[in-house]
């Protein structure tokens, strides 16, 4: 059962997407992923990426990775948000999350990062307790908000 | 009281400094700002910036700003994350906070953004209602999980 973390390259992105689509049904949102493998070649390796990826690897399958990419605060400066952090469901329980967590958590030291951020579902209390273990604090009071595309375009087609 | 919106210049980091102060006073965090002038130059107004920023400017003050970055969702793709939206206490009610917010979708959907984000503390309700009452929605069971310099620094050294 030995499986080796490593840089995530175009080749894998089509293993990556399952596991996308594989995290949402596991948050019970199974048709929210509208991003194809196309889609993630042409944001994570053109010349001004969009994201970073680290995968794990056993033998010739990808069963897990960490996604993440720069932010900006305003109180702290510059940090990484880890936007996804998956493990295959059969392949859990042999350290691999915490192997990608570890690495995503080195590669932000050495870069010198002053923070580094992600979201959790509530309900999520394995989750939550690892978080918590490893030093990271859930903030209690902030919500997240989100407009979507259809509503970006009404809220700009009748703002007048 | 007329004011204008326009894209933030080196020249203006100073007072942009200021209202990031200013706002952080008002979620009760007055020390939590780690970040400088220079900061704001360097991370801002490199090559590769990493944030964007309009302001508001009436007269010779700028009296609000709106700073804003790419982000990268793994179920809609790429989207622009609001992080500050602030407008000077006394300057308040006269538009310019929507006249920022206007901007930023504005701007969001002609870079044909597939979603836009952002926080908001839990008890603001002027600024949940604002959001709602614009086509946003806030995500009740998302929690932002931080883990600050010092706590990476302990976990990187006693990971193993």
């Amino acid at each position: 059962m030995e499986f080796k973390i490593r840089e995530g390259e175009i080749k894998d992105m089509a293993s990556v997407l399952e596991l996308i689509k594989e995290l949402a049904n596991f948050e019970k949102e199974p048709d929210a992923v509208e991003i194809d493998m196309y889609d993630l070649i042409k944001h994570g390796f053109s010349s001004k990426p969009s994201f970073k990826i680290f995968v794990a690897q056993m033998k010739d399958d990808i069963v897990g990775m960490v996604l993440f990419y720069p932010r900006f605060s305003t109180w702290k400066g510059q940090s990484l948000h880890l936007e996804d952090l998956i493990v295959r469901e059969e392949k859990r329980g042999l350290g691999i999350g915490k192997a990608l967590y570890t690495k995503f958590l080195e590669y932000a030291q050495k870069q010198k990062m002053n923070r580094v951020e992600w979201v959790v579902l509530d309900w999520n209390k394995n989750a939550i307790d690892f978080y918590e273990k490893t030093g990271a604090k859930i903030l209690k009071d902030w919500r997240t908000v989100q407009m979507d595309k259809e509503a970006l375009k009404e809220f700009v087609k009748n703002k007048k």
